[in-house]
């Protein structure tokens, strides 16, 4: 199947305890694209960058196989940028700056070329244009994937809960889930969001894991416990390519896929917050990938006989 | 195996938002030893109540084959109580009283009929106290298993660290494995933690479930997502219990069936915490357990083919 990837294409700056960089490549569609890429599923990009965005990163992606016939080039404007610290937990961070740019007026063009994707990804962005991309596929996709934060809880909740209503997924992290819901146990929370629209309800826990909900069944994983880690940017955009792009390779929605998918999401995210930015995930493989869902594997598997 | 358990028997008064109780049973070693006889192992108590302690408790413990010889009644004395008061999340509390009474001089006497446990696990006590009883022990039991927390780290944390140098397994939260650690990194927390003394590590996170270290393998296990919690008092005491019985069960000490040690000690305390005190880990019966068991494995199994 064909991913279709919404989200922004984007500049961060990055500090941590280990470091800091100068303006890198980030944006949630660029580690999504990623994840599809390191997935070998065919993607496309629809966002908008600045007249000041690099060239090359635009080849690098399309040379992975992502589709950029969706991002649209604003010569005169200027590329989102977001700069932040971590502090010594990494749990935690201060955003220094955020500069909207082109992305303020972002009015997304889907292209013909991707017109036929049947997994349909809204990256975190304003709910309002997660609407609008909806609108604007000519068919509906098979599979509508949320991403979204208290950020638009607090500043636009009606048009967010238009879009959640007709979301399949939504992935969304426990404090989020607890303020959408207004209940504080996660199983009440799951129950009150799959009324709101979303069959499938995805909560992520951060260092914890995560959790899936669907018609009354549960999936729990934890995250793959890291001696270090270097730099959490982009871990919850990569946890969601990843999820998405295993849904799409096979070609199947299913409970029993998706949990498969967490899996999958999980073990990528576990290598992008090993160095800065998107490096890591330009590096892996497919070997490396399958080496780590066998670590998830023998880090969850068990036996009982009582 | 026989596990001798050395521990508080004593009264709680616990407040939560469903409800209040007076004066019920409680303590540590209470709750081990039940875990105990619902896995139907062999267990002893070493503790010391006061005069006012009912004797239909002691009878209840022992009617269910749980060795009370090594209980203390000090008749003039008043047994251990706490009372403590939840907040509305259930993840903190406030302790409104804690009267040490008996527990004060407590010294630790183990029955001849003990004398021969394999498996000896030390509740949350004053780490001098666990000490003597280490020493008391003619043989040197074949597992020592550790409870302790961040008062005797704050408190009394020489004779701590004497302690887990004779330690196997020690159980701590992950806040507590930070401090005794002075590691941020729960990976690089344990590896301190195993060059301190113990060779199993367990990490308990609460509603986040458990980490269990040993020589640089780590298996993982989520809580078992509740939909609601009523009364968490006891249930690290029941995981430790339920952990506990299920090795002298196997008499078997191995990463592998600590792993499904672990699920079995999270799978008992998501019982206790369904009612106040006890009450629930006295009603379950070796069929719900396994029920439980079961609802795990479904919780946590998956198949990824890449």
């Amino acid at each position: 199947m064909k991913l279709l990837v919404v989200g922004s294409v984007a500049f961060d700056a990055i500090e941590t305890p280990f470091g800091k960089t100068d303006k890198i490549l980030g944006g949630a569609a660029t580690y999504i694209g990623l994840a599809a890429s390191v997935m070998d599923v065919k993607s496309g990009i629809v966002s908008v960058v600045g007249g000041d965005f690099p060239q090359t990163d635009l080849d690098m992606l399309s040379d992975r196989g992502v589709n950029i016939e969706g991002i649209e080039i604003v010569k005169e404007g200027k590329t989102f940028f977001w700069s932040g610290k971590y502090h010594n937990d990494l749990n935690t961070r201060d955003t220094l700056v955020t500069e909207v740019n082109v992305l303020e007026n972002f009015d997304p063009k889907i292209p013909a070329s991707m017109q036929d994707a049947e997994i349909l990804l809204l990256g975190n962005l304003h709910p309002g244009v997660q609407l609008s991309v909806l609108e604007k596929m000519e068919k509906k996709p098979k599979l509508v994937i949320l991403d979204t934060m208290n950020f638009w809880m607090d500043s636009a909740l009606d048009i967010l809960m238009e879009m959640v209503k007709k979301t399949d997924v939504i992935t969304i992290n426990d404090e989020e889930a607890r303020q959408l819901s207004g209940e504080y146990s996660l199983v009440k929370a799951a129950k009150k969001i799959h009324e709101m629209g979303p069959q499938f309800v995805i909560i992520k826990k951060g260092e914890h894991g995560a959790l899936l909900f669907h018609e009354g069944k549960i999936f729990a994983i934890p995250a793959l416990p890291l001696e270090e880690v270097f730099d959490p940017t982009g871990a919850g955009d990569t946890f969601a390519g990843g999820f998405a792009s295993y849904l799409a390779k096979k070609g199947s929605m299913t409970f029993e896929t998706m949990k498969a998918a967490l899996i999958v999401g999980s073990a990528m995210a576990s290598f992008t917050v090993e160095k800065f930015g998107t490096e890591r995930l330009q590096e892996i493989t497919a070997d490396d990938m399958d080496r780590r869902i066998k670590e998830f594997k023998e880090l969850t598997t068990f036996e009982v006989g009582v």
